[in-house]
């Protein structure tokens, strides 16, 4: 297979030197040019778990021009539809197309680009952290669940999550990857936006009286969206979830109090909170929580200038 | 008249310095040691629109003694109970109470202290700063609505506007003075607590989009549960009013952000949010901006260790 990585970031960079020590070809894609010429002049550095340093070919997304069989997506949410524009010359009749994005929404915006039929949706929970340009810091294991979004081509499905698993990156084919899906999505929704917006750690988060009770209406709001989207959500499974996340978690700011806080980036929260809100309007369903908090984080952006 | 201020911070000791000025006693009370050394050592020192130095006696409130004519209280909300429980000693049977703090829900609290017949509810727009102990400084005009809570009883809050009036306090009497404090809690509900949350000032929260579709929300539920509780609330007038106001205070902080990330002190927003919320939970009216903000405002007092 020729598997590209479409946002080479640390996932994307994980996924990259896992496949490239399989028998199949892979090819990072990026935008930012110093990774880009980091990784062309000294090759791919790894650290952490194992240590090495490998030559993958990496280049823009809108350089490459061999089809793909799989197209990983590993770009930041709102990177999403201009990555598959960017994309479109390397995409053929057969190219599957593996989402491993956080959050909602994405295989509404995968499916202006991709026919269904080619369309894999999937959730992972393997970490990787970028030390600096060209230099992926690899630690503990994980695994994560994939399925075709058309019943007809289930077959493809498999094949990816059997090369995946060669990689050792453990895939496994979901027959009902969507709540899977959902339930991390809940996870970030929780913590994530409340904890870069109280500037706190998920343990302080969920040490406050308060704190938990704004948790439980989240929650809430996720399951009965995702119940009308007709996916299948136990909001008493899901609570415990988060709550053993949170204890294990307890001492991290989250990704997004990295990026608000600390970055001042862009958030991912209109595929969080956002895409909830969203989806809850178009279904009727009246999603004040997470609507706020969208409102709140977007304030908080304009407060801090970030376009 | 003896008046006694409960509560001598910066907008305590305006009005007990202006009511100095007049044909009336005034005594100080506070629990601030410094602020009552300063005040018994040196008097009260003002500065800003007039420079002079007052002698006024100060005093705990539960060091005072002579039954008061007026009890003028000034206290931070959540010090309320506790400073009518120390002033016991000087309420007589015809001891009037004018409480002039901001927020909803204070008259039910004064209630279990005072009959309704001696209680005065009302509302100021003068401002005053503290720039240390014993150390007032004094800027701009204002003026106060006041009304009897008592309709048989409207006399003793003539009498008392007159007073106020003739200490250059300009008090009108109010015959609907609810809507007036509403309308203030109101301002302060959708800019204290966003803006301390935020981190920003008020005009860096109006600037925004999601900051205004914020505000118009909670303006909203302010509105719905004072009308539920026979309060005259016209949104587009307190829409208007707080429109004018974010624009006036642009380059403000608001005493919310001073307290909570300025001095990490409580606020006051079970007084602000939390009391429309709670108000509206007894009525029935789901409040959840009002709710999910005074969360938020807790859990990060609790992140803070405030106590």
């Amino acid at each position: 297979m020729l598997v590209y990585i479409a946002g080479s970031g640390a996932m994307g960079c994980r996924f990259g030197y896992q496949i490239s020590k399989t028998n199949n070809d892979v090819i990072l894609l990026d935008n930012w040019e110093d990774h880009i010429n980091a990784i062309k002049e000294n090759g791919l550095k790894i650290t952490g778990d194992v240590e090495e340093t490998v030559n993958l070919p990496i280049m823009k997304p809108t350089e490459a021009t061999k089809e793909a069989d799989l197209i990983i997506l590993f770009t930041k949410a709102m990177q999403l539809p201009q990555m598959l524009q960017d994309v479109k010359a390397i995409i053929g009749k057969e190219t599957k197309v593996l989402c491993l994005l956080n959050g909602l929404g994405h295989e509404e915006v995968i499916r202006q680009y991709i026919p269904v039929h080619n369309i894999l949706m999937g959730v992972t929970v393997w970490t990787a952290g970028l030390k600096g340009p060209g230099h992926a810091h690899l630690q503990g294991v994980g695994a994560l669940n994939l399925q075709s979004m058309d019943p007809e081509n289930q077959e493809a499905g498999h094949q990816v999550a059997e090369m995946l698993t060669e990689a050792k990156l453990f895939a496994t084919y979901d027959e009902n990857v969507l709540p899977n899906i959902w339930r991390k999505a809940c996870v970030n929704g929780t913590m994530n936006s409340t904890c870069a917006l109280l500037d706190c750690t998920i343990g302080e988060l969920f040490a406050s009286q308060d704190g938990l009770k704004m948790v439980e209406e989240i929650i809430h709001e996720f399951v009965i969206v995702g119940q009308a989207e007709g996916v299948t959500l136990d909001e008493a499974e899901i609570t415990k979830y988060v709550m053993d996340t949170s204890v294990k978690a307890a001492h991290h700011y989250p990704s997004m109090h990295q990026d608000l806080v600390q970055n001042h980036r862009k958030t991912e929260i209109d595929f969080l909170n956002g895409a909830v809100s969203a989806k809850g309007q178009k279904l009727g369903i009246d999603t004040p929580y997470c609507r706020l908090i969208t409102q709140m984080v977007h304030t908080k952006e304009d407060v801090l200038n970030i376009k």
